[in-house]
């Protein structure tokens, strides 16, 4: 019998504010930072690592609300733990005092996310398999077991969401096989694109991306239509016409401006247009989505949860789901919103860049086409180039796929040296910059 | 010239778990709660208090958010920070590193509230007022330039909000008369209705509130339906069939069974269904509302921020809207949400009970009737009798109506012996049960 023994916290920050890496018109200087949890057993060899994601200030609260849910985790059975991931979930959810200071959002809810994180990467690793793996090997029960249906059988019922599964079920070994012919998993970069970097640096990184193999590249606007419109002209000039353009402007803009700004950028026959206003505005998006067409909507790196995709899909406000791997709260509930994306016939192409993200994500998108949706179209995963050098198995990216993760986990363990350096504020970066002051 | 000279923040917490005070279908066990802020300027004779409300664990982490927005108005002028209170919120709401754990909700949004409206309890004791007075006193333009605006201009422009507050501002004076002279502003009592009271403590509480003067009493539902109608029925004998009776199920069903429970209550004649989903869901309250008229929705405690709100009108999705002083960010977001209300035409009903929140929402809902709205109809303010010795100057209610507040500021002070008795971990309250155990 293995026992959960003990779980740690670290609020980890990398200094991303002093390169603009990550700059956009909302978003001047992020730190990219994870609240990462490690939930250790008392077999030396098995722990389960997990994070989620923030620019900064703040991380600290985000890791102190990770630790009031992972202590609940101290001295249970393994094997029970991991024989019902989705009454572990729906347990830590029922938590009402914690419940209260969102519900299901913000920083509880983020939290939540970085603490079952690492229960699935423990889940993953005891089990010898990759999480995408781990995923593909459990039935349309287990699956619709560890998902989290509450607030959502208006829209999708336990068993539309098992007959979803059921029809794909037989075929899953053919896509598998499939995905690893292809190279991996479709993914696009948003690496060129941060406001904050020079037209020179804008270009060499476009055509870089293009070099690479990238049919899909990412711009940030909303700071100044002007330069928008310049960035765009150059991104068209290196990328060519058939490239997918897409723009993302991170919340900047009320409903209205949203829709005059985009018709002003239209000429550049963007993809999508992401984030163009509040995150929780599900009228708003549709209202932009009616009127931009036939340039897509997408939104849902804030998505706080699914009840807020649920109304998304519901209202016909997006085109793409950008789900994040670390706002949701963990594998129990995207596996959830996958299933409401592929009842409304939309994809999902999530989230990813900060730090972390594309290590998570890449094992989200392989199981959606393995059991979830079956389909490639209008698919791609973001993905950007910074920080991967910390993680002990970092994604691996080659002619615009990421290839199929083959070590156990959710490739959520950073290194050791990494956590030592870049602690906040106690780590050795942080500290000769304190005294450098 | 007067600086703000510290802040204080007090994680304080009552255990009103102990007598099942505030027990619902979700939250069965709540400890209600106050992260607390104190902005000291170098005057010792002005300060300002501040709150937002939680139910036990966590309030630890909304605290030490509160510090963290707190710490940025150390050193400022209190002219100038008093001088434009709209932009010290816009300024403090464009840090990007706080906001993205949010975005705008939960545990760093209601930090915000506790902030702002101790920001806004000095403000009003710098005047010589109470905060209802200040903000009645303050012309549309500056009320405008106060509110948050942002991400509604599909729903209310400037303009349009200008034109609300300037089509009463001539009257404020005749409708502040006609209160004073009435005996105050409409409240409701929760009291009664909790799950965890039996049948005698119910019927007892249900008589106390009508003998008191109450035309409206609000019981707890959703836990047990058989429950549930002999509970209603026990109120309806005691209130007679013309009080009104609202019922409040805290977000415990899905949409289909939120319609089905309740039409197997509309024999008892409710008012309206509080909260019978989850708070996030507009096109879930407006699918309820759509099903369960003439019995009314309403929502709000757990509304988020403007955004929701802004949603739940568009949508058509409630018949009251409860607003919550403590989860929105502060005066400014609510002065934004009661315009909304205004111009959909819907009455603002705000959430009141846990701790101290009574003593704030008497000072909203005067400011409502005096400024914006200029209507009763269809209008009353939650009043819950829990807690309130608590505080420095208390709600006064007398016959079902709160007595407008007289004495300077947001009412919002505390006891120090309270904060003393019931700081957590290390009041004498918490340390005497913590060795006890």
């Amino acid at each position: 019998m293995t026992l959960i023994e003990a779980v740690e916290t670290h609020d980890v920050r990398f200094p991303t504010s002093l390169t603009l890496d990550g700059s956009d018109a909302m978003n001047k200087d992020g730190d990219y930072s994870a609240a990462y949890v490690v939930v250790r057993t008392d077999d030396p060899g098995l722990a389960g690592y997990g994070f989620t994601f923030t620019i900064g200030r703040g991380n600290d609260l985000v890791t102190a609300a990770a630790l009031q849910w992972a202590v609940k985790l101290i001295g249970r059975d393994l094997d029970t733990v991991l024989g019902d991931l989705g009454g572990l979930y729906r347990e830590l959810q029922s938590d009402s005092q914690l419940r209260w200071l969102g519900p299901e959002k913000g920083v509880v809810h983020i939290a939540l996310a970085a603490v079952m994180n690492a229960v699935w990467d423990l889940a993953a690793r005891a089990a010898g398999k990759p999480l995408w793996r781990l995923l593909a090997d459990m039935t349309p029960e287990q699956l619709v077991d560890a998902a989290d249906l509450r607030y959502l059988s208006d829209a999708l019922t336990r068993d539309e969401a098992l007959a979803i599964l059921r029809d794909k079920a037989d075929t899953r070994a053919d896509r598998i096989a499939e995905l690893e012919a292809r190279g991996g998993y479709p993914c696009y970069t948003t690496s060129a694109g941060w406001l904050g970097y020079s037209d020179d640096k804008l270009r060499r990184l476009l055509q870089e991306a293009v070099d690479s193999g990238y049919r899909h590249v990412k711009l940030k606007v909303g700071a100044d239509l002007e330069e928008d419109r310049r960035r765009l002209r150059i991104a068209r000039e290196v990328i060519g016409p058939d490239a997918k353009l897409m723009i993302d402007a991170n919340q900047v803009w009320d409903v209205p401006e949203a829709i005059e700004w985009v018709k002003a950028l239209a000429e550049f026959e963007p993809h999508w247009i992401e984030e163009p206003t509040s995150p929780d505005d599900v009228l708003g998006h549709a209202a932009v989505r009616r009127a931009v067409a036939p340039i897509g909507v997408a939104t849902g790196e804030h998505g706080m949860n699914r009840v807020l995709f649920k109304q998304m899909l519901q209202a016909e406000a997006i085109d793409y789901l950008q789900l994040d791997s670390a706002r949701l709260a963990g594998v129990n509930e995207i596996i959830a919103v996958y299933l409401l994306a592929a009842k409304f016939g939309v994809p999902v192409c999530p989230h990813a860049g900060g730090v972390g993200l594309c290590e998570l994500v890449q094992h989200l998108s392989v199981f959606d086409y393995v059991a979830v949706s079956a389909s490639l179209e209008d698919r791609v995963t973001e993905y950007v180039d910074h920080l991967h050098e910390h993680f002990t198995d970092p994604c691996v990216v080659e002619n615009g796929n990421y290839v199929l993760p083959s070590k156990p986990g959710y490739s959520a363990e950073m290194h050791t040296a990494s956590i030592e350096e870049f602690a906040y504020p106690e780590g050795a970066h942080w500290k000769q910059r304190a005294s450098a002051k």
